[in-house]
């Protein structure tokens, strides 16, 4: 297969964002945070694009805020303005970061056996859709290098068995250490070692395949099909050491019916974990996520 | 207030239905099912009007039926017919019922202080969407009494307090055996009794203010916002003697935020619970519900 | 029936708004005007608790934004506050407003004989969840006065015939013009005059019952029956002289199948209606929505 | 790329359908047609697995019937049952079909330049859910031979000019003629011909980047764009001479906002519109489609 089919196609209609940037800041709220950010961007001569705030409780609460400006020669002009930022910073106690839009967050995804959610990522990648580089697919199988390679993705095969499980955590920390900014389960079926966790720290998204904190755990359509429930769902989160309880970044539902067996709902549920999961990753990747407490702002 | 605006409209443009019979069957799987009750019902001179089925299983699973039929003097032809279906009945070991479409189901809504569930009920009962009688409200707190009455619709205030509990079942048993077809507990904020609920199985609706079975018990919506979930939800259930797990009707959600406080939760929720309850109700009224092992059927 | 039961309740969990201030504004964008009026509200003294804001096009296009904001006694300082950002309005060439929060929009609901809109406005501005006061409803029938008066709301029966047209114009001027903030034709089956229109610019919410610009004119549901649509809708708008062609406020739609005919549909469409209605008012009265070549920026 | 990473899945889970039949009838609404059908069946030895039926309306409409059986041998005793089935089709004055669900249809899917319409199918194709034989893919562009024929599924380039129209015409026919079921245009940016469509009478599917009927014609997401709709919508229907005027088998929406440009709603359409198409296709595979008069009715 020709490896310009499956090039991501350039974003139709975009504005150029070689000189784009996104900040975010959490802090806690008080009286002029806005006034000093945004005075400050306009003495650094930024022009403020998009500007969203969220105050946790209008006492005494945690203050977000997700600015994205445009700065002339941003590659020059970025790490001085940065350093003078520190002065606003350190005078709200913030926690902050700025993002180059230019700048593409690297991932690396982890697929068993199911292809959906994989094949539905490509395909928005391919589509000029997901602002990322897809670095790497890492499996427990072989099943999908065929279609991996044809992308033009490197393909990492490394089975995890009770007796390989620590070297396979060694090579999946070398292959992905200092050299991926974000790591997805699009329904990989082993579970991440702590060790594996604390090195992504917010920086990890699963699908589970069930509106959480409903069928927790396993086999999640049965459960759903025992219960007898008239919606299913999906939720891509951050994980944390605890299974299935890390901060919800997104969920969705769909109607199913008494007629619907076991088979079917997982076959609805594939639509929805794939588009759950799709959204999930490109607000991320477009640094709109801030996880506060167990949970997520989404400035979406 | 005048009764003639409250009073429930002629359902506008539908057909008459005093000759409408509707039967509901279900009985294990075999062929030859739906042909001896078509058959049956063809020479009885009834004509089929709508019909819908389900088979659990192709192998050996139960079958379910609704059939909606007309028959002329439904009145007087309507006992012979149910004399003459034993036949077939006993040959497919069936349990079913039929019920005349102009014999409304009789209401007892049960109620406590917030009142948007009871207000819906009123409201689509009083455009003519709910083909059912209202025959009383009973509510633990006397607040909506000249709201309820201002409908023609008597109003019963029976206190449920730790002493009056017993006495307090009593009333209730007093009003509504034998005088009501379905209690609906519209976010009625005591638990019925065992007692009360065998004398009602399957015939007492609740609605539940989560998307169950996440958030089963007490402060649902605290226990969503805690959680942080993306779509908060309700459950209208059949009441069983184990709280909240009860044969799901119907559950519907919506999209909230990370700027979504508990109270604004609540807000969004009241229109959540009011629309699934509402349907939830409509649907047992119009004979449309099947309960089988803690699941039910819904012929919508 | 007691008044007391049909006040809209304290909004439930909500921070006080004597405080609480809302600025509109819009202007051609260009770089500092977020600083520039943040920067003021700092020096007043205000608090900002929200802020939104939307460019529509990055290069040379117009820039809209959405403040609330605190202010210490805002009632005496209002007005200086007011005065002092003529200066920062004149800079940037900004068309603005400012409302306190605690000064309700006055409404005047137009009905005729279908009641949903009217009921379900009612019933949120019982609940309190429609921030707003409703001075009156106008009606060419008489039917909805004993329910109206028994929310302790004046009814003014005006009807209207080729004939009376010219009449009830002026009297339906006479009893609004600098009483009302907000006309809502919920429903009100006639047209509203050119005259009364441009009295009310931007000022008049219609809700039409389709999912326009789809069945454009009468008999919606007709239309949308003989072409055999899936889904039906229905599209709250600002009236403007062009009939049915205002800018669109909100719109939702309800999945129907080959099954409902028109009946059944405008069954399903009343519940649509109530409620895209009631969102629009809601966000008008909210000051959420800004108007701008024949559309509207809505900031929820 | 390996062929066997892309082929059609087992449908895991289902039951075979060796012999599975499905039978469409309509015919004008009197006594005794349900009777008669299902005794019929059951006196070939027939088991029906699912039946649904519409009457259009009770006095005097027509008629619609889609029964799910299975029969032992099918492939043998199909024509008898078939043969004696004209009996019962004339009494009843009967339009009607048989199909073999393990007969599946043959699509040719027509695309210009944009796959993502395309890309849908082949997914759904490849993970089991779509019942059906992609035959082949014909294109007035060269584009994507590559990506097809991965798959394994011809490829056919077909220019089309103002002078190549009658040879492509010509062309498409031949390839499709008597080998193919069903047409999909899946964003095919030609006009197909009249002869095209009488060959293919009711099995040609379009889709149409709008909710149809607003914004028929070309360019619907700048005319979207324009009138300033909340949502956007595809419409997937049979294609008839008329242009966007053919009967409606689905439609969907996606909420918008003021801040989506074409270039996003475009982006979001996209979406819509494989979703859309992909389940108007899975119900024509299913034989889960009647035309009558420019409406469908959708047994799903």
């Amino acid at each position: 297969m020709s490896q310009t089919v499956y090039q991501p196609q350039d974003a139709k209609g975009r504005d150029d964002k070689a000189n784009r940037a996104r900040m975010l800041v959490s802090c806690p709220d008080r009286a002029g945070i806005v006034a000093a950010v945004s005075q400050f961007l306009y003495e650094q001569g930024a022009n403020i694009v998009q500007s969203d705030q969220y105050t946790m409780d209008p006492e005494g609460g945690m203050f977000f805020m997700r600015i994205e400006f445009d700065l002339q020669n941003l590659e020059q002009n970025l790490p001085s303005l940065q350093e003078d930022f520190t002065r606003i910073a350190d005078r709200f106690e913030m926690r902050w970061s700025v993002y180059r839009a230019s700048r593409k967050k690297r991932l690396a995804i982890f697929v068993s056996k199911e292809d959906h959610c994989l094949l539905e990522l490509l395909w928005q990648w391919q589509a000029g859709d997901l602002e990322a580089d897809i670095a790497m697919v890492i499996s427990n199988h072989n099943d999908m290098r065929a279609l991996v390679e044809s992308f033009g993705i490197p393909y990492h095969h490394i089975p995890v068995t009770a007796e390989t499980k620590a070297e396979a955590e060694r090579q999946q920390l070398e292959l992905t250490s200092g050299k991926v900014d974000l790591v997805i389960l699009a329904r990989y079926m082993q579970i991440v070692t702590p060790k594996f966790i604390e090195r992504f720290t917010n920086r990890i998204i699963n699908i589970h395949h069930s509106f959480l904190p409903a069928f927790v755990g396993g086999k999640p359509y049965q459960q759903a099909y025992d219960r007898g429930v008239k919606l299913i769902g999906a939720t891509a989160h951050y994980v944390t050491a605890e299974l299935d309880a890390g901060p919800i970044i997104e969920q969705d539902v769909q109607r199913v019916s008494h007629r619907d067996n076991v088979a079917e709902l997982k076959r609805i549920g594939r639509h929805i974990e794939r588009i759950v999961l799709a959204r999930a990753v490109k607000w991320h990747a477009e640094d709109r996520l801030v996880v506060y407490q167990n949970k997520t702002v989404a400035f979406v």
